[in-house]
């Protein structure tokens, strides 16, 4: 029997106390609580780690709090598309999805792809198609309309700009959610969901579906769920980087999150940070911004956080 | 000044001498040596490996005998979805394509997204919508028709067959196409282009346009471009595997090619195979299929081959 452990995240980025209301941080924090609690469940009930990634990010996915799911940021034509991916390490099969709109649970549509198709990857129009057929549950756009993501919008729509989900001090509470877990026979899984950029154009892919760059699982090394500045993780492929710091050098998952967070992802100039958990059942936080919404749970521990 | 070399393939498969008749093998075999041609053409003058395996690919993708550009095989729909990436060693910067229709040169497109955007990845109507903006050069449907192309796509209408690049005996010939190379100044660069699996449905995205899976490029390890069961190349991160295997186990680059290729790749049932380039300008070939369309060029030797 395998130790069971949990960790998630919520997005990293330039988020300061400063700029969070009590309130606001408590509606944080609960939400957090929330995912932790739903995910964990499932491990201690027996069940499986990528059902429990699964039923944290559908939690987080359901909250307006964070770019991903019903929260997601509105992209340059004012609607929402929205990315997502999951991996299991026993068999290291994965499913992905990429500019889709109008799905309620895109880590869940991820999942079908990985369970129901002999692909991995589908994107747009293609991946609509293939929910249909499988009865993903879907919700109008209304469901994803959020008064303040709007706003935001409205003060970029038509310029060039794009908010990063990372760096910018105006939309400083968008992210990326994700979650690592393991389960008591000892497989690790990863899950990563998110709504892209505010006034995001051009069908631009960011790392989150991307296998290897936002979401990596391997029961011989680690489960890897990434947040940050989308373009700097897939060319870092920052996720595997971890698991093959772990593999080839015999890095501890911390050793290997920091070596890629805090060295070789700045070398290139990205920003953001990861959960890892590995086979022991230790849990793994790495960021490089100020912040970084984040939560683990343990038989032992409960912990959730967001400065640094 | 750095030695320079390249090396190029046009997809791995059940690829066998009875099946080619000699005209069919001639005709392949100039077609690998015209894009050898071309691309150190630009290396010898003293021109980047980003040109030269650009220049390559180019011209893979302008004849039908390979799947990618002209020769892109059809979708479930009749049409033609290609996808396609390119990396550089020196900076690290990446550009890919997804899903991309009526491009001629997909690969150069990918190029136009690394250097005029601030994305890696752009898919389906986005992509064209900055391909328009860029005036990256396209083509009408007629352009993309072939015969044979068509006659395979509707023995599998209609139906859920799905035609792997690399596997079927009937599509043996339908593939994927890439090159790396290393410059004068030590820069190395690596690109694949493809235009997917025939009666290809639900936008599927492969390992070619995926950083990390079907392409990477690091001047410190090596350049690699993929092709076979885009799947598990995606699920293995193999180009990237190959790239950790010399930096964090030293390997070199043939032993790192075949411990992916002929090992970790089969361990999850993965069928192709890989090119790659060192920064001392060894290549290497490696695949655990029946064949594989590729070619490389030296100062001291060119060299094209198709079977075992």
């Amino acid at each position: 029997m395998s130790k069971i452990s949990i960790a998630i995240h919520g997005g990293a980025g330039t988020i300061l106390r400063k700029d969070l209301t009590p309130e606001k941080e408590a509606a944080y924090l609960a939400a957090l609580n929330d995912a932790l609690t739903a995910g964990y469940a499932v491990l201690e009930k027996g069940g499986s780690s990528l059902d429990a990634v699964e039923k944290a990010v559908n939690s987080l996915e359901n909250t307006p709090l964070f770019n991903a799911g019903k929260g997601s940021v509105f992209t340059e034509k004012g609607t929402h598309e929205m990315d997502a991916s999951i991996m299991e390490g026993k068999t290291k099969m994965a499913g992905a999805v990429s500019l889709i709109t109008g799905i309620k649970n895109p880590v869940s549509l991820a999942r079908l792809v990985m369970e129901k198709s002999e692909h991995v990857f589908m994107a747009g129009a293609g991946a609509l198609e293939f929910a249909k057929l499988h009865h993903c549950p879907t919700e109008a756009p209304e469901y994803f309309y959020d008064d303040f993501r709007h706003k935001q919008w409205l003060e970029v729509k038509g310029s060039d700009t794009f908010q990063l989900d990372h760096a910018s001090t105006k939309d400083k509470k968008f992210g990326t959610v994700g979650a690592v877990a393991i389960d008591i026979n000892g497989n690790i899984a990863a899950a990563t969901s998110t709504g892209g950029m505010t006034n995001k154009k051009f069908g631009r892919v960011g790392d989150s579906p991307m296998i290897g760059a936002g979401t990596y699982a391997n029961n011989e090394t680690c489960g890897i769920s990434c947040t940050g500045s989308g373009e700097f993780f897939i060319r870092g492929v920052v996720a595997y980087d971890v698991s093959c710091l772990m593999e080839y050098k015999g890095l501890s998952l911390q050793e290997a999150c920091d070596t890629v967070v805090k060295d070789r992802l700045l070398k290139i100039g990205g920003d953001g940070g990861l959960i890892g958990v590995d086979k022991l059942g230790n849990l793994a936080f790495s960021f490089n911004t100020e912040g970084m919404y984040r939560g683990k749970k343990t038989s032992k521990e409960t912990y959730v956080g967001i400065y640094v």
